[in-house]
């Protein structure tokens, strides 16, 4: 399998766009990514599409051609990668074995999702439809109250972390801040977090990730290609790792580990040849605080149990020894689905090649995605190094 | 890249199951394709899903996981692929390209679809969502009229064929009385054709493929790791290409002829190294009548233009030159969405092994598939060899 490089990233701001299409959005960051990798259309050969709610949400399937077509990219092969809030880290994943196999040198992911539009009803019956309709979103499992009872049941093995979980919401709003793409540019404090609306005991609203419209695009080539194409500097994908777990809760092993990060981690960690000690930031999947801090300890980043403590000790922070979520993460940047894991890619790919400007992490050598979709029952970890 | 082959199928029947869900057919034709290759469900190292309208017909999307827990596959890489009607042979490209890389040995891939328990309205709108919902059918363009469209075009360009198209119907029902797995086993006449209740000009409701619910897998495996596995026949995948074409019909080059299949299809007879005339029979993508006579004339079977004259000779039936649809193809034995690309291979593949009893093609040693979604927005071309 042949070395393959990012050439090009790109992506609109996340938000609440009203008047703002699906092809709008494709057509901003898809445009600014082959933009930025320097190239032609012409150059591009095949396009790995990902969306989760395009048919519930506005009635789209199909959304291969239907990104081709927005792109004016000719008659090249296109499809659609779909795992939940996974999505976008799948169709990296398989862009990356069709340039890795030799079958392409160049191709294109892009991630879209347009999710504001709907009724709160609505927003929540289409997002339930990542977890298991009849053993889990047909008892009344929605989101918030599946991660409420893997919180709960975290609390009851690791200890009672509500002020950690809170810290993380204050630390992802407090790296939005300095991104210019992120939805919610607002500092917020503990006691906001502790105070605010109750969702699910122990999550308030601002315990949750975001709703959002928003695309996330990115050019992968052959890497003795993308020498050849791009002036920026080469970011190579060093590791990735893709596990599966049970979709319906009462099967899983354990709630308060999920065994597909474990797996996949282990698997993009013996591809690059590294450790997790070696990683030096991480954009992980922080759709509800308790998530972030699992994550954390999943990834080999802290032991089991000790993510919290790291968390109130500020190792994470944008400042700390491994800062996480320096784009401000699914709880403040936001959380278009299918644009969420390539929009985590594009946050890599930026601080790699030393464009972080206000929100740059310091000697950033090796960056690593994680991307979940249900309750972790679909995991991608990927790792970027700059060469 | 390594040789890569068919060594396990499985399908349910297709049809109309009130009490069957998505977990019980998968469960059926899942369970009947690991069985078929003669091997334990350890082997597996990945899952590639196929299926078009869970999330507007079932609210189930995620449906990688999904299958994976029914199967108990573990914590295998599973993940769903979707290109409207053409999901199973791209959820089966994808497979392909992932063995033959050598990132892994043995896959499965399967594709599922529930589609009976909706309302007329709900089908055409879920339905719908694989063309543009903007351009197309946001104008009440739904499948139907698409393609009766193309068929009005079809007519000017080279003439009325309304006669030959409905004994396209007339043989695929034929076929369909052999096969154990069809929908519709009844055999029709062209005077019920023609003057069956109408749906758009000119089709009846004779022209239009079915409403289905079903399940098809396949078990790949490299094809030196098959020789291992399988004591049945090797059925190598020796040439598979895909294409894509505009979504909206206003900017399409033709309607008369398919671009996405003319492409793959190049691609499929490059890689084979071999030409059309080498085809002994094949399962086409007949989701309405004029489909198939447009299609054995973009696959080269026959010239532009000559199509229904072949069929009216006899050429496409059974006992002719190049049988197609010999299973009753979408016609007859019925519309899966996503498990229909994927049943075309069972077809084909069964055929190939010499197991297709009262329906088995004389002489089968090469076969070929054609899968297109929407109005050939997208296309996959598959050629398979007994080895």
């Amino acid at each position: 399998m042949r070395s393959v490089s990012v050439v090009g990233i790109g992506e609109t701001k996340f938000g609440r766009f009203r008047e703002t299409s699906m092809k709008d959005l494709i057509l901003e960051a898809g445009t600014k990514a082959i933009a930025d990798a320097g190239m032609e259309k012409e150059h591009i050969e095949a396009l790995f599409v990902s969306n989760f709610s395009g048919q519930p949400f506005c009635g789209q399937g199909h959304m291969g051609p239907l990104v081709s077509e927005a792109l004016s990219l000719g008659s090249i092969p296109a499809l659609r990668v779909e795992g939940a809030c996974a999505s976008g880290s799948l169709a990296f994943r398989q862009a990356l074995i069709a340039v890795a196999s030799g079958m392409y040198d160049v191709v294109l992911v892009g991630g879209v999702e347009k999710m504001t539009h709907q009724s709160t009803e609505s927003v929540t019956a289409g997002i339930a439809g990542a977890s298991d309709i009849e053993l889990d979103a047909g008892l009344g499992a929605t989101f918030p109250s599946i991660f409420a009872m893997i919180a709960n049941r975290y609390f009851h093995e690791y200890g009672n972390v509500r002020h950690e979980m809170a810290l993380c919401a204050v630390q992802n709003h407090d790296n939005a801040l300095l991104n210019p793409d992120a939805q919610l540019r607002k500092g917020i404090t503990v006691e906001q977090v502790e105070n605010g609306l109750p969702i699910a005991y122990p999550f308030t609203i601002f315990d949750c990730s975001l709703v959002s419209d928003g695309a996330a695009f990115v050019v992968l080539a052959a890497t003795d290609v993308a020498r050849t194409i791009s002036r920026k500097p080469i970011i190579e994908v060093i590791g990735c790792g893709q596990a599966g777990d049970t979709l319906s809760l009462a099967s899983k092993r354990s709630l308060t580990t999920f065994d597909a990060t474990v797996n996949a981690a282990k698997q993009a960690y013996t591809m690059a040849g590294i450790r997790p000690s070696d990683i030096d930031f991480a954009e992980v999947h922080d759709c509800f605080t308790i998530t972030q801090i699992i994550n954390i300890e999943d990834l080999g980043f802290f032991e089991k149990g000790k993510g919290a403590l790291a968390v109130s000790e500020g190792k994470t922070a944008a400042k700390g020894t491994i800062p996480i979520n320096v784009s401000g993460g699914l709880k403040a940047k936001g959380h278009p689905i299918g644009a969420t894991g390539l929009s985590q890619i594009y946050e890599v790919v930026t601080q790699l090649r030393g464009d972080g400007g206000a929100r740059q992490v310091r000697d950033a050598e090796i960056g690593l995605t994680h991307n979940i979709g249900g309750a972790a029952a679909t995991c991608v970890v990927s790792i970027f190094k700059r060469r």
